[in-house]
């Protein structure tokens, strides 16, 4: 199978070594910047390109992983193509390729930063075609990549994009808080690091509502008291810790 | 090292566990209820006791391990004890013990649950002590749990354990408020899992601040609008939705 791997950013870079390492034909990596283009190309073997006008046209699968907005001119660029175009948003309707005559979802629910490796194993793919024989098609290319694969129309779709930012880019910036916080008073991040991977550890085999733990949940007042009167100079932090005790007690009332 | 442990709750349960896997000669437990003595102390074929006056007095350590509220209460009861006592509350000052010839303090900062078995080499344990060689017998015990020991005064404690507030309950409360809203759908929870590790993973080497990934971060506000429309039905999590990204922003802006 004959791949071209639009995009050299994380998810780019993530999918396109899954391709490569999966057996497929990585061709080309095409990229807006030559530079980016030429860094993945290098270490998969594929050919660089800037250009839409020098991407190999014959390819049976075309992997676009551009940001949101920039989705709609790559596909003006590569109409006409025969091969199967999919693209890897959560957040954009599968419609935006429906000038092709092949065309689907490769969502990887998963987060990605370049330099930190990835086992293709631990990313679910969320497939979706308006075509049977093209959805069949995408399980089979999905499945040489993961055992996680999941069939998840464009309505769906975004739900889990929207979950993921709670599950994943809010939840970071927790971790980011505590950070803060204790960097200011002079402890480490170090020590935070233990109880940060058992809390994700226990929601694999546990519902989150089960296990939630804390003063809200127990309705301790005077531990949340004590809270805000120690985050009395931090205002941010105190409303983010009002707003989240408040949910918690509501969610567990 | 004779033992008793006071309480039968979480945290008590996972201290007592790893006092007699370290080899301690754990005694007694006690409990306000008979029957949660008797679970555990069968467990640990340690004596369950549940009347104050039945607690030996002999021992060389009592870890306190009951509610915030009830610590008062046990060092009252145990008044004129000449061996070590130490309470592990993250959230109350080392002077509660005052009273005693040898005091100080054992804080775990992990989130226990009974039923799911922990390795206590992933606990912290954060030791505090008025004298200094009480504080290197706190050090030596601490060290026959756990590599990983921290001394750790009462104010900087209780900031710890704001912190675990952020970095453990609050995400547990995201991982929840993601479970909700993809059920609502009709999707699976299962399917956010790897991406719940994978960003728990991502911090133990890398600093929050800067793998901080999503919409909020890169001030995309068409994704942002579309997110808070998609939530139009959950005004509760469409308000932390918008209190997280203003957060989001204003960190990284």
């Amino acid at each position: 199978m004959d791949v071209v791997c639009i995009g050299s950013g994380n998810v780019a870079t993530h999918m396109a070594r899954a391709f490569k390492k999966s057996g497929a034909n990585l061709i080309q990596i095409w990229s807006r910047s030559l530079d980016n283009a030429v860094v993945l190309a290098n270490e998969l073997e594929a050919e660089p390109v800037s250009a839409f006008k020098e991407i190999n046209r014959s390819a049976d699968l075309y992997v676009i992983a551009v940001k949101d907005d920039a989705i709609a001119g790559v596909a003006e660029a590569l109409k006409g193509i025969e091969g199967l175009v999919v693209h890897t948003s959560g957040a954009t309707d599968i419609s935006i390729l429906s000038s092709f005559k092949k065309f689907g979802v490769l969502y990887p629910l998963q987060t990605f930063s370049k330099n930190k490796q990835i086992d293709f194993a631990n990313v679910p793919l969320c497939i979706e075609s308006l075509d049977k024989s093209i959805l069949e098609k995408l399980r089979s290319v999905a499945s040489g990549l993961t055992p996680m694969v999941y069939e998840v129309d464009s309505e769906k779709r975004r739900i889990l994009h929207l979950a993921a930012v709670f599950a994943c880019n809010f939840v970071n910036h927790m971790y980011m808080l505590s950070d803060e916080l204790v960097k200011r008073h002079g402890l480490e991040f170090e020590m935070l690091k233990p109880l940060i991977m058992e809390t994700a550890v226990k929601v694999q085999t546990e519902s989150p509502i089960t296990v939630q733990t804390g003063p809200a949940v127990r309705n301790d007042e005077k531990t949340l008291t004590r809270h805000l009167e120690l985050l009395d100079q931090m205002p941010d932090l105190a409303q983010i810790y009002q707003t989240l005790s408040k949910s918690i007690k509501k969610t567990h009332s």
